[in-house]
């Protein structure tokens, strides 16, 4: 039978593949948006969606290039996160082999020089050492991107009517094909929209999260040096959280012992693709350009229900696995010295 | 830190902690049916929910007595469950102290006779030897309970639309306050309807199954020696199965590490009253008589979705439950001897 540790880790792995084999392992497509009552079933589930040209007649996505969008907002200071890969809020590796979880450079620049920053960026064939995305993730739409809020929908009606909430946050995301987001997840329900080039997301449900490999990393953010280097740098307060090491596309590396047992799911947007992720599904996001050599997409983020069952049942999974897998600080370096990126 | 096993029980622990925190103590209780999308959000919240006078319109809760039931029914042959103690499918402790998992006898016997036999056993001071109970759970409204299927609807609408199926099972329960129906739970998403007399459920949801101590106990029924006892008697296969051996209304007996930290909800329906009792939810059930010494209740089983996150994740649950928890056969005994009924 094994130690007690070894029959739980044992019970985490039978409802991983039970669930791989109860469940598609395809995001499900459909050709409409549902009504509110089938989106309430999708949120039952806790099931994603993918709703083919569900946004085909939004002015964003009839209309927005770069030219058009440069010149509604050419007065406006927005934020851009920098980061030197692409990488924001992702873990990185330190050079004594811990993981920091570092943050980007947050600046505000005009839109118009952000436009033609990521424009330039795509365009040249190495990676730049400053990589631009707007980002803020902060209910952008309705703040430093509202003069381009009469091109998309207020909310989304049948979540509004299904969720009896309007959103949470409006997200207003730019980049180019070298930003990537790293996997996380969101305590959000999320209707993401995509408007020019594509995003491909790697998920994986709520029940891999033993599979994720989260750890405790002390936080840092990108801070420019004397000579314009961007260097992780400790926050003030550095104080741990959990973020996830494993990577789906490097799955050998950093992995627990259950990451072999996840099954991503990849699902692609193209422009005017509608896209339910549930709350709670890990996720980790690329993009691509369309001609001009921009990313553009908006989200709803709609807050999640934490009563009921699945929230609770959810941090259940996520604290046996911390109890399982997370490793204290030396063995965490050790860890971080045997597998070299 | 204490050990991984420490550590996992304690993750367990908060989760049901931090779900106590986030939902009420108490079944919601309104006054109308819901529609289905407001059924479908209590199904996705895996919420309890009474609707009170529901079922205040119909026929059989304005009809059904013993003599209209009686009359309706003269001519059929019902099954009843016969126990010593109105224990039907319950652990039972046998003499060296084990548990065994216990189901009645079945018995096939006139429906008047069935319900005369009730009464009188309802109104004797002491405990019969043999306590019936009508409760077949096989669909036996449209098997032998049919005549009486015109007094009630074949389903229930806004469940019907909202889940996408008719119910897999629509059971008749008729008994008396000798009879309780011990802590289970059910993979159905189920509308219960009080008809004659009251019924008290008291419910925990998924997330405290921890609490229960579910262990593997051989399975048993009961069988009539030469001077008509009830005796327990081991079924030819009698594979072990998990069941509950925590009882609610003992909380001291039988509990496991995290049994202190449930936190039963009690809901009582009275005629008319109908009770959503959502999926994987445990459930201790007594009744009471109404003025003619009889229970009877009609339910509504709708098969639930084993596909999403939320089967998956309970069952993750449960596995871990029993990995923590659960004795080996030797343990069982000594648990048994230590902690006499
Ligand atoms: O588009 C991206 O880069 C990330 C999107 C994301 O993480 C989200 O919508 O939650
Ligand atoms: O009414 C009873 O005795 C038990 C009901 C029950 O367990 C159920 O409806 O699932």
């Amino acid at each position: 039978m094994g130690s007690k540790a070894e029959r739980v880790q044992e019970a985490v792995r039978e409802a991983i593949v039970e669930y791989q084999e109860l469940n598609d392992s395809n995001v499900q497509v459909v050709g409409e948006e549902p009504s509110p009552l089938e989106f309430m079933r999708l949120v039952a589930l806790n099931r994603p969606c993918l709703i083919k040209k569900g946004a085909r007649n939004w002015t964003a996505v009839r209309k927005w290039n770069s030219k058009y969008l440069s010149n509604v907002m050419r007065d406006e200071e927005v934020e851009v996160a920098v980061s030197p890969l692409g990488n924001a809020d992702a873990p990185v590796k330190t050079e004594n082999g811990d993981y920091w979880f570092v943050k980007p450079l947050d600046k505000t620049i005009n839109f118009v020089a952000a436009v033609e920053h990521i424009k330039m960026e795509e365009a040249s064939a190495e990676q730049g050492p400053h990589v631009q995305y707007c980002q803020s993730q902060n209910d952008n739409m309705r703040n430093e991107y509202s003069p381009l809020l009469d091109d998309i929908p207020r909310d989304i009606p049948w979540a509004r009517i299904a969720l009896e909430k309007t959103p949470d946050a409006i997200n207003f995301w730019l980049g180019h094909s070298k930003s990537t987001t790293s996997l996380h997840k969101d305590n959000y329900e999320n209707v993401y929209v995509q408007v020019v080039g594509s995003k491909t997301f790697t998920i994986l449900p709520p029940v891999e999260t033993a599979c994720v490999n989260e750890q405790m990393l002390p936080t840092a953010t990108y801070v420019e040096d004397s000579e314009g280097r961007l260097v992780p740098t400790l926050d003030d307060d550095p104080s741990p959280r959990p973020f996830p090491l494993w990577d789906p596309d490097q799955p050998e590396e950093n992995a627990s012992p259950l990451s072999k047992y996840a099954r991503p799911i990849v699902v692609t947007l193209e422009p005017g693709d509608m896209f339910y992720l549930p709350s709670m599904w890990w996720h980790k996001v690329a993009q691509k350009c369309g001609e001009e050599g921009i990313c553009v997409a908006v989200n709803y983020w709609y807050d999640m229900n934490f009563n009921g069952s699945l929230y609770s049942l959810e941090k259940m999974a996520q604290g046996v696995s911390w109890a399982l897998f997370q490793e204290e600080g030396d063995q965490r370096r050790e860890h971080g010295e045997k597998q070299e990126l």
